[in-house]
């Protein structure tokens, strides 16, 4: 096992009805004016918003909104924000939505107290040094976001989406209210089943030996999410689903179950190309690539991919050909995202082959290769596009 | 699943050589002045303390030392710890050792801002409101004090062993150096798995229904215990099988695996009148009360029981006669605790069967009835003192 550090400070406040007590944890944390950070009018339209302005002004705690975060958050609404954080002295940032909404409340966090471009934090390692407190309100299981220091943004000219991560963006609490997902339609249940399942697995896959804890809590997550997600899918109302899924979601991201062990990371690079240049949903593009990339790699460690077969989508090892099993693993994953409504190749996804040169361009490794369980150069992540592009169940 | 509250703050500080951070990460946590709390000689002799010592002289924090805490901690050792804390000004307490010395420091940071006696706050749910930052290095993975708010101390009149709980005892560090645990003797790595595998089990036995997701993380720490346990008595420098134990133990005990639903907590209520009276290990107590306790309750929930035995243990379903694997489950339980070298019956404890009413008296329901997944009376808390007396593999 590598060393590490790992502390993961955010309050989470998981249950029914709990974002009625946004007010006290706004207070508890130190935050006297809010900017309420939402999406899309579903918030509106279903009461939520006003829930948690009603729940700030029983606590005399005053806010301003700013609503339009779009899936693939834009660095553009991020400006916005930053400007009218720092006209109307707001001191703490409240996200009520999904993973894009806590990302880009995250990026307005860094730019409020940083005097040049909050971009410049955004895929260039910098660190960021101070940013306002963050609270959340999740309305959607996927992206981790409300317990990671992580925060991914889309610049608008270009289409580039970059990440950049911090202890100091970590929440200072997360409201996480099952219930809040059960309106979700199918089709952004399974994505962000997807997402949860990829953070695992980009963890999961990794070159340090002997990290059985690390191993077995992955594994967790994993049957969690194949035995509740066809459930929530085929059941949208059930409440014992969705909270499953819910704090598997958290679990899978905010890095307990990647502690002391190298991780991978390459697939979500390379799916931020596809939601980058086609705007679809980061899910539905992990799909996609992940399997491929599984298939690219799996003979760097066949015994890994054996046992990802054996314990978590319950195949019979092989034992004189562990190779079978490891590639029946594969074929189960891809074909349990078909079966929960994912997209398989880019046809399904509404991607283009052609495109290939131009995202192997955009995920820009021009000389060397990327880090990661396989260190993949320019030439293997297009083989990687060519395999998604081309797959059958 | 249940609604709750979950926020593990502590900073883990994991691996070889850490210890030598213990400077910069008092000063991280405003330490000035440190009171070492240790317990045997072993911390002496081993160099550890020196290493300590020399990590704050080198940020220029100051120190005062109180040895001495015994396994089951005593409340006569924590009254001179405040003390000596009061007159030296000391704002930190850094424990260097295992739970014990651990609980001891909480109950001296309890003790410290506190005008009355510390003991008020033990086994009377009284709530703590202030404590000074404690951080500790652990030398013995077991207790799980190092990532939670829980202290259990002994009172030396009357051998009186009672625990409280607080966020505000959650350490603000723990540094977990698996090397520091190679050089442990067969049995204290044995009570210490114990100890963590009840910490587990404690969770796992639950009224709530549909927690599947905290079922897993549960299933994946005892999974990885009876994988290294065994290989860390047959290998006791085996640092894989050490620090898949260490982080173990604190995923076991931080309560990421018991959010979200009823817990249990009887066999630790049922064993510390055992620890308490004869002075044993809390471990190896656990090891005689917990198979009891499950041949006398599993009745309640055979299903949950046979969920056990075929998801930890590997035995094969019976799907004719669930009970039968339900039972086979809760022997093999015992068997591994035997194979590990645990006492499995009060003779090979050192307690005895005339002790039981005693035993019964000191643990204290007259009318009424204990919580957890079965309430328990006076007279079935005989029973499972009974079951456990005489039991055989």
């Amino acid at each position: 096992m590598d060393n590490f550090n790992f502390c993961s400070p955010t309050e989470f406040v998981f249950g029914k009805d709990r974002e009625n007590e946004c007010g006290d944890l706004v207070k508890k944390y130190g935050g006297t004016k809010v900017l309420i950070h939402y999406g899309s009018g579903s918030a509106e339209r279903s009461g939520l918003l006003s829930r948690v302005e009603k729940s700030l002004e029983e606590k005399g705690i005053g806010y301003v909104k700013l609503g339009g975060v779009k899936p693939n958050p834009r660095d553009t609404l991020i400006y916005e924000g930053i400007e009218l954080c720092r006209k109307e002295n707001v001191d703490f940032i409240l996200s009520v939505g999904g993973g894009s909404c806590i990302d880009s409340a995250k990026g307005i966090a860094i730019g409020v107290l940083y005097d040049g471009d909050f971009w410049d934090f955004y895929g260039t390692g910098k660190p960021v040094e101070k940013a306002l407190p963050i609270g959340t309100v999740l309305t959607i299981a996927a992206a981790g976001s409300e317990g990671s220091g992580a925060s991914v943004v889309t610049k608008e000219d270009g289409m580039l989406k970059r990440d950049t991560g911090s202890d100091l963006l970590r929440p200072k609490f997360s409201v996480l209210n099952p219930a809040l997902t059960q309106t979700l339609p199918a089709y952004q249940t399974a994505c962000g089943a997807t997402d949860i399942m990829a953070h695992v697995f980009e963890r999961y896959f990794t070159n340090t030996k002997e990290v059985e804890i690390t191993d077995r809590l992955c594994e967790a997550v994993l049957l969690t999410m194949i035995k509740e997600t066809p459930r929530a899918i085929r059941e949208p109302q059930n409440y014992e689903a969705r909270a499953n899924i819910m704090w598997a979601g958290t679990v899978a991201h905010n890095d307990i179950v990647g502690v002391g062990r190298s991780q991978d990371w390459n697939s979500h690079g390379i799916e931020h190309e596809l939601s980058g240049l086609y705007d679809c949903a980061h899910g539905a593009g992990l799909a996609v690539i992940m399997p491929a990339w599984m298939e690219f790699v799996y003979k760097h460690d066949i015994m890994r991919f054996a046992q990802m077969a054996v314990r978590i989508w319950g195949c019979e090892m092989n034992f004189h050909n562990p190779e079978e099993t490891a590639l029946q693993g594969i074929r189960c994953f891809r074909s349990f995202l078909h079966d929960i409504g994912m997209p398989i190749n880019f046809e399904e996804l509404g991607a283009k082959a052609e495109d290939i040169p131009v995202l192997v361009e955009k995920f820009g490794i021009k000389d060397g290769k990327t880090g990661g369980f396989v260190a993949l150069t320019a030439d293997d992540v297009t083989k990687i596009y060519t395999i998604a592009a081309n797959a059958t169940l």
